[in-house]
């Protein structure tokens, strides 16, 4: 019989372990802004742009919170902060587990962006404000979201009867109000080179 | 202006790039037993000998779920239920991220386990049934737990006054009553070996 939790957690692998693996300092790239701002598109874009790099991301939004972990929460107050809560716990682990996370959500309330920033240790945390102003999105409106907001088909619709909070304090704040999204998304893979989080460009090209 | 959603994400990181980048099959390998059986211990050798071969892995255990994600759920069979369903939920999301996913947790209800594996395509979700028998497992006793239920301190306990029920379909199961874990350990790497799932010991050690 064997002794639990005594000498084989010795080797254990941790977050160091995985990291040094990657090649990466992992971290959360927070991106928040209303709907139609260009989060995703940017996140996508920044996204692409590392794993050509070599690094090892994940990016969570909608499409994969909402319909799995998060399908039991509604959008009342309450589960709005716990929709938020729980992916600020879920990119904690993914974070934990090495990689460069990017999370595209609306978030639009100072308190909670706080709870999750509050989640990380300094530096990990990198909020990215997508700052395209109202009038754009909602011209933009790729959803449809703003016009059934407007006719009063969707309630609490942010931005239209439910405040955006813009953050004062974001990392790296883009508009995306016009020109190549593209030009947007470098501007936040240099800021990451410059903070040591992902390879220069020559330097993923010298691996290769 | 541009539209959303439309060019960019054809080159989309999905979990195909994600894998091919890591270099293996990802896949959730669901250890389950009671309290006291070895799923830590064993689970964290599995994960050491897979990440000595190169490959990228995470496990979840109650340390790192029980204090962030699922704090807001007690003990009641409700919050029992949606304590596993969320690590499901969270575990799909790593397996999504290209890594190999361990799990340890005493999950004792058939459903339950049944729930997660149908939350994965068929060969993603491997379950481990640590069969290690109630009487070693309370003789071993490494949380002084058993002790307690036996006391009446601990109500609902997991084989003394609350039901644990063997899977009859687990991919492997191993006995952890005597011997040296690292030989159980050993066995499931060899059936993740033969499965396609990781590399073999020979193939490792040529790449370093």
């Amino acid at each position: 019989m064997f002794e639990e939790n005594l000498v084989w957690h010795k080797h254990h692998v941790g977050k160091k372990e995985r990291s040094i693996q990657k090649g990466q300092q992992p971290c959360l790239m927070w991106f928040t802004g209303l709907s139609g701002a260009g989060k995703s598109t940017i996140a996508d874009l920044v996204e692409q742009e590392l794993y050509n790099r070599g690094h090892h991301t994940y990016l969570l939004d909608g499409d994969n919170v909402r319909k799995g972990l998060n399908k039991d929460l509604g959008f009342s107050d309450e589960d709005r902060v716990e929709n938020i809560r729980r992916i600020g716990e879920v990119a904690k682990l993914l974070v934990d587990s090495g990689l460069i996370v990017l999370s595209a959500f609306i978030s639009p309330f100072k308190v909670d962006r706080q709870m999750v920033r509050e989640l990380f240790p300094d530096g990990e945390f990198v909020e990215i404000f997508v700052s395209t102003p109202i009038e754009v999105c909602e011209k933009r409106d790729p959803k449809g979201l703003y016009r059934k907001a407007r006719a009063g088909q969707i309630k609490q619709f942010t931005g239209v009867d439910s405040a955006y909070e813009a953050p004062h304090q974001a990392e790296i704040t883009v508009d995306a109000s016009y020109g190549d999204p593209r030009i947007l998304a470098g501007k936040i893979v240099t800021y990451l080179e410059i903070s040591g989080y992902c390879k220069t460009f020559e330097k993923a090209m010298a691996v290769k």
